[in-house]
C-alpha cells in the first residue's frame, strides 16, 4: 500500500485523542536520532547523535543530582533534559563555537518549539513549552543544574577523544572556559570537574593555552 | 602522551570520591551508544542503538503518563527506562523475537548489572541496582508502566518503518499479542493502541496473519 506524501501509517490508525496527538509527537521525535552534534562518542569512532546525548545527559543528572548547587527537583531536571534539544530536529545541532550559528538560535529554536510543542494536547503543549522556557533562561535552580549537567558531558567527551571540537574549532583554554564557566552557577563541585578537565586537557595538547601563556 | 592499556584518561586526573566514581560509571555508560538493536528508526534508515532507544522511551514515559494502569511516580519509571538497558553494554541487545538469547538473557544481565551499577558509589549503586531488578521483576505499578513502554515504542516503529522486526524474524500476530499483551497490564489504553496498530500492520502485510486465520 503506497502511503500519500507526508502522511504516516499512524495517521491512518484514527486513534482517539489525546493519544493520536501525544503518539504523533513522540514519533516526530524520533527524528532527533538523525540530528548530528560536534562532540564524538566517548570511543572517538563517530560523531553523537543529539537523541543519545540526551539520553546521557539526563543519566548525568540521575547520578550527579547530590552534587547540584540549590535543592533540585530531580524530575524536573531530568524532563528538562530529555526535550530541551526536541528543537534541532528543525534547526539542526548549533556548536557552542559557532558564533553565527549560536547569534539566530534563540530566535529560531523558539519558532521550532513551538511548532513541536504544539502537536501535543493543549494543556500538555503549554506545560513542556514552559519547561523548554524555563531550561533556556536558567533562571531557576533545577535550569541551572541541567545546563551544567548539559555543558559539562561534552567538554567530558572531548577530554575522552583528546580534543574533539576543541581542534575542529581551533578553541583555547581562555574561550572555553568563557563558554562553560556558568556550569559553576548550577554546580562547583561540578564546575571543579570542567576545571581540572580543561587543565589536563591543556597539558596534554589537546586544548590551547589561553593566548599569552 | 600514550595511555596504558585500558587506563582512560579521566582515570588520570585523581578527582575525589564520590564524583571520581560517578564520572567514571558516566563515561562507561557511554558504551551503550554502540549496542545496536533490531529496531529500525522512524524513517527506516539505520538500526537505532540502545541508547537512542533509552532517551525516546524516556519521552515517551513523561508524554503517556496519564495513561498508566495505576497512580506511577513518573521520576521512578522515567529513572527505569535510562538505566534498565546499560546491562547491553556486557551483554548485547537480545531482541524479543530471539528465543535462544531470551533463554540465557537473564542470568547473563544479572551480572552485568553488578559489574556496571558495582561502578557506582556503595549507597547509590544499591539503590540503582534495585531499581534495575524491580523493572525486571515488573511487581510494581512503575514497572508495569515502564515495561508497557518499552514494549509499545518497537511496535510504533516496526508500523512506522512497514515490518522491520517482524520481518527479520518471520513473526506473526499471534506471537507478536503473545509477546506484548503485558503492556495491559501497565496501561489499558496503551495496549489498545498496540492492538490497533498490530491489525494494521496486519491489514497492509506488514504482520503475518495468526496461523489458520
Amino acid at each position: 500500500m503506497t502511503q500519500e506524501q507526508g502522511v504516516k501509517p499512524i495517521d491512518s490508525l484514527q486513534l482517539a485523542e489525546p493519544l493520536a496527538s501525544q503518539l504523533r509527537f513522540l514519533l516526530e521525535a524520533d527524528s532527533l536520532k538523525s540530528v548530528i552534534r560536534g562532540s564524538r562518542i566517548a570511543d572517538g569512532s563517530r560523531r553523537e547523535n543529539t537523541a543519545e546525548h540526551s539520553w546521557h545527559i539526563a543519566l548525568f543528572a540521575l547520578v550527579l543530582a547530590p552534587h547540584a548547587a540549590e535543592r533540585v527537583d530531580v524530575l524536573r531536571v531530568v524532563s528538562m533534559l530529555l526535550i530541551h534539544d526536541l528543537v534541532e530536529i528543525d534547526c539542526g545541532d548549533t556548536p557552542l563555537f559557532d558564533a553565527a550559528g549560536t547569534a539566530t538560535q534563540a530566535a529560531r529554536e523558539v519558532i521550532a518549539a513551538r511548532r513541536l510543542f504544539g502537536m501535543l494536547p493543549a494543556k500538555q503543549a503549554t506545560e513542556i513549552l514552559a519547561l523548554w522556557h524555563e531550561f533556556e533562561a536558567a533562571a531557576t535552580a533545577d535550569a541551572r543544574f541541567a545546563k551544567a549537567i548539559d555543558r559539562l558531558q561534552p567538554i567530558l567527551l572531548n577530554h575522552a577523544v583528546g580534543g574533539g571540537t576543541w581542534t575542529d574549532y581551533d578553541v583555547d583554554e581562555a574561550r572555553e572556559r568563557a563558554l562553560t564557566c556558568r556550569i559553576a552557577d548550577g554546580s562547583p563541585g561540578l564546575w571543579g570537574v570542567a576545571e581540572a578537565v580543561i587543565n589536563d586537557a591543556v597539558c596534554r595538547g589537546w586544548l590551547k593555552p589561553a593566548p599569552g601563556t
